[in-house]
């Protein structure tokens, strides 16, 4: 499946969550990762964020797209990551 | 549509596209918003948006869904904004 993944950690934790996130994902933007990404990783992506970030301080906030057939992309301004994966 | 709405603005400019942007969508996340939009007003949020940014500091990104049969969210860790809107 296609994954968008959005972060808010505290600044303590960004460098340990983003380098998490982009062993599975590719990196967009500040805070934001996408990519296709098989249900075994995403499951264990999240094990695996759930032992770096805090549950009362920061969030992570993952939106699964079972298909990319009915979205599109654009973006507006800088374009900051790589885009081998433009939906 | 549903529209993710991501940006990634110089700290200048932050406030008023995130202003902007609340006329138009649902706050979720520090630099998210989403929500369902008409194609009209997506287009009026675009100009709107592109009169605030820079485009060679800022960058806004739109993921935008046709529809949210195919998608779910979730959340990890902290919610944050409000969840009229969940997909």
């Amino acid at each position: 499946m296609f994954v968008i993944l959005v972060y808010d950690v505290n600044q303590k934790r960004v460098a340990k969550v983003l380098k998490k996130c982009r062993q599975y994902l590719n990196w967009v933007q500040n805070s934001v990762l996408e990519g296709e990404i098989s249900d075994a990783n995403l499951k264990k992506l999240k094990m695996e964020l759930e032992k770096i970030i805090r549950n009362d301080e920061d969030s992570v906030i993952f939106y699964c797209l079972r298909t990319t057939k009915y979205s599109s992309r654009e973006i507006m301004g800088l374009k900051k990551g790589g885009d081998e994966n433009i939906i």
